[in-house]
């Protein structure tokens, strides 16, 4: 992860890793096919333990404290920055396209899934929802802000949309 | 466009749109800085008039029109692949960054604003909304899944993301 965040992603060559690793390019191209699936893999173990859902807590703050989270590695620690890249390389790179899907988001949304059925279970959230849309609607915004940039990912930001989505999910009060 | 609906971003070079256009390179790149640039006032002319918001209809009728129809395009017509292009080489060319969400974003965002304000006036969303953030939770989720590709633009993700926002935009029930 620190050569990804000292030089970016176009700084993360394969000869530098194997220097580091004191080992031969081929051995490191044998294991990872690509640039982009090296930067992934050095990303998805530098950021999972950052953003884990809260035990113990109700539906809004495990929402909201997990994508506060998120939010603040994606704009405080470059790791951003390489979200962005890996996002953008993938547009026109179907294999890192495939890694990013599986190995980050498809990861991440295991997780996420369950606390959103688990919500169901307990009645904080409508139990007829489509739950992929319902991800969907609260990440969707943060990567949106992530990609285009028009607006900032900030804490205030968070607590908007979190308060919305939670709106729009909870059951009908009859 | 038709370039570019033919060949993707790849095939749209200078060159070609110089030869069409019966003008030499020098002109064109006097008036567009990069191919990407080009690609997006080719892209704009196409796609704006396809993606009206309906006048005299309620807020959630008007939203669901709107979002079907912007999901048609990024599905159907090819256009997708170019607003993939379009925003995965933005992650990398600030320039083309800065056009794409000042003339396709920010275009796009300000007839939105006047719609979502207007549901505001009427009293059928809550007038303290953040409306930049309760525009990002409706067009992030379409942007997400056009970029990450995780889960379909299907007209039936469209009708329950709609679902979900409008209800978690709505003034309470008292």
């Amino acid at each position: 992860m620190s050569i990804l965040v000292e030089k970016g992603l176009a700084g993360f060559t394969i000869e530098g890793i194997a220097a580091r690793a004191g080992v031969g390019k081929a051995t490191i191209y044998r294991w990872w096919p690509s640039r982009g699936a090296v930067a992934l893999d050095a990303f998805l173990d530098a950021v999972q333990p950052l953003v884990p859902y809260p035990e113990d807590e109700d539906f809004p703050t495990q929402l909201r404290v997990q994508v506060t989270a998120l939010v603040r590695v994606f704009r405080d620690h470059e790791v951003g920055g390489v979200v962005r890249a890996l996002m953008g390389e993938a547009q026109t790179d179907p294999d890192l396209a495939a890694a990013f899907r599986d190995r980050w988001l498809e990861a991440r949304r295991t997780v996420g899934r369950a606390v959103f059925r688990e919500a169901q279970r307990t009645g904080q959230i409508r139990d007829d929802l489509d739950i992929e849309t319902a991800i969907d609607l609260v990440y969707g915004a943060v990567y949106f802000r992530l990609l285009a940039g028009h607006q900032p990912l900030s804490d205030e930001f968070v607590g908007d949309l979190v308060d919305y989505a939670v709106r729009g999910l909870a059951p009908s009060s009859t």
